[in-house]
């Protein structure tokens, strides 16, 4: 695999020069990426096209082509993606906080890129584009590895943005698509421990399982969501079944989409003859057991299965419990640790919902499709951490930083 | 390897329930076990007494047998250094912000314990009882495998302790010692990913390599220093004679010992002239060049591999460089990224090495020693991280924790 530590050379280099990168350059040559795309469109079009061909040629499904598919206005949203993290404050060099020690070292902890940042990810072309605008302002070079599908716009992609940045002052190494995309060029990233810093995997379950069981270098698993809406026997149930059906249908193919319903035995017979039948009228399947095909007997008998299942589709399975700690014991024994919501309107119940139950992000009320980088006011996201080590949830510019301490002595010894 | 899990599921189960203890209550359990140690201290060390016969039978050297050692002495440091923990702050339960979102949400950001921590170290006994005692401090479940060598001593600490912690109300797994000390049982404690949030090893580079290499659970490498001190030009020679003496000498078997000596050229005939000897009379290999052996002869030929090689012994390679650029550039190249000083009077020097420099730590004139919970004055310290992912340099209970995202609404749907 030398070309892959040739690669790994130029952006361990190129890393070191973006460190002291200032703002101004790095915002340039970002604006001018942007440009760039967009001036270049016609030959980004025309090599995404050679990717459709494969793909129809293939058998790819409608979905999947419809995902690769580039366009102008698709063009111009991942330029305005990337104008959108140049206004971004830029998160390097702020120092965190500094102290005086008793012997007169001033100790300071600043915030510093990672280094460099690999990225394996599937097929949709923009993320070529978002996942370097982001490593970049960090200060980081990144290192993206795509699916084989979309090669050819990656490369046409990637061949625009490095032109651009190198012409606006970005060091060569900068960014760099990894052309071979074969297994043995993922699992020889993943083990590139001399030359990158982090990988983080952006696509399905299968791709997070190969990055944790293979990789060397420290990964930031992404991504599942086996997200629970939990309705107290104190909730307003109007409120519940607007939360339900927002988490469960607005965008069922997402990680923060509903895939589980926890009700409160008191409230059940009530809130499930409202809901199910209103769910079901929106396409989604309902799952569940004896209780729940009681109320509900069209409902297809759970198994025990589905309680770790990832649906990412238009089914949900249904738990009617006796309290909330079973709905507590339940979520923290099934769920990815992703997003979980509670409606309540019971203060103490809604505390210790956001007290036990373990995951990235907790809601009282809401619906859990705002774990989002947008949402939560990042103005950016490379991706949702379900891991608990360096960042967790929606991970922004500053999820892709790390921190160096700067000492000042006077001769301080020992 | 059934009983890991078994141990897997009791520590995670406990780790749910430690998140939401209360400062006191943690508190109070660190104290009885303290207290527990110095009363048990006769039980102990006829524990030890085992494993230094054992370690005797097997020839094992004294330096070694005298880490291993326990005596009265070392129990009550051992129980101070617990008390120490106790006045520390409780990092839990912080919210580091929180946010009101246009739509309403109230977005806060909580730390939290990672949840199940395990450890995995080598010889000696008292890391049974700090690390123990940080994690659940930080409301943490641990579970600790150390060497065979102190198996004996281990499980009385672990015992002692555990027992402590029950009686004071801490829950039932939350400590555990891996009673199996085969390589088998560290490679299946390093995949045990259902039950495991992170996983620290501490002890020499072997066994961090093997961790690095096998582990699926999110890893902290730690410790590995290579660490340099480069003389400027416009250094104070005084200053940087006392520096060196004192990063090299003082405790050369220790990661923040400097490894290696850069001065630059135009003051390398005076600077060497008196360190050199000086160092040699405390009992310095000198390793050099060509350039260095001109000025000292006895110096012994640097080879290549000597530049990426931490010593921890009383060895010391020099290299005359040209100018700061290459002292930055040598460092970068070869350094473990741990702790690297320069030593000027230069005020753009300073800047650059400090801006340029990649290390956890960078000194102007002080020397590496310092990287160091204590000395940082975090009050404890579980090791140093050497990698660039969740925590870099020293690793106090601030960086024993995570954070999760609680989010108030008021029936938002997006």
């Amino acid at each position: 695999m030398q070309s892959l530590i040739t690669l790994g050379k130029a952006a361990k280099s190129a890393g070191q020069k973006l460190a002291s990168l200032g703002t101004e350059v790095k915002n340039n040559a970002l604006l001018a990426m942007a440009d760039a795309l967009v001036a270049n469109a016609d030959f980004i079009l025309s090599e995404n096209e050679k990717d459709l061909e494969n793909g129809r040629n293939a058998g790819m499904n409608e979905s999947l082509l419809d995902r690769l598919a580039l366009s102008k206005d698709r063009i111009s949203s991942m330029a305005d993606g990337i104008r959108q993290i140049v206004a971004l404050p830029d998160p390097i060099g702020e120092v965190l906080h500094m102290t005086k020690r008793p012997n007169g070292l001033k100790i300071g902890k600043v915030r510093v890129p990672l280094g460099v940042i690999a990225i394996i990810y599937e097929a949709r072309p923009n993320v070529t584009a978002d996942a370097a605008a982001l490593c970049l302002k960090a200060g980081n070079a990144v290192i993206l590895r795509g699916g084989k599908e979309a090669i050819n716009s990656n490369a046409a992609i990637e061949k625009v943005m490095l032109d651009a940045a190198i012409s606006a002052g970005m060091p060569n190494g900068c960014m760099a698509l990894v052309k071979d995309t074969t297994r043995e060029s993922a699992n020889a990233l993943m083990r590139l421990n001399d030359y990158v810093d982090v990988i983080i995997p952006r696509g399905g379950a299968g791709l997070i399982r190969a990055v944790v069981e293979n990789a060397t270098v420290p990964a930031i698993e992404t991504g599942t969501g086996n997200c629970h809406v939990y309705v107290d026997k104190d909730a307003d149930l109007k409120m519940a079944a607007k939360i339900v059906i927002n988490a469960k249908t607005s965008r069922p193919s997402v990680c923060n989409a509903e895939e589980k319903l926890l009700v409160h035995k008191d409230v059940a017979d009530e809130f499930l003859n409202e809901i199910l039948p209103k769910l079901a009228e929106l396409g989604v399947e309902i799952r569940g057991g004896e209780c729940v095909r009681k109320i509900y007997p069209s409902a297809t008998p759970v198994t025990d299965n589905d309680w770790k299942t990832e649906y990412l589709d238009l089914i949900i399975a249904v738990r009617i419990v006796d309290d909330l700690d079973t709905a507590i014991a339940h979520i923290n024994e099934n769920g990815s640790k992703h997003s979980e919501a509670i409606v309540t309107t019971n203060y103490e119940n809604s505390q210790r919902f956001l007290d036990e139950v373990d995951a990235a992000a907790v809601y009282v009320n809401a619906s859990t499709r705002f774990t989002d980088g947008f949402e939560f006011g990042f103005g950016a996201e490379i991706g949702i951490s379900t891991q608990k080590m360096h960042a967790r949830g929606p991970m922004g510019l500053a999820e892709l930083t790390t921190i160096k301490y700067i000492i000042y002595g006077t001769g301080q010894i020992r």
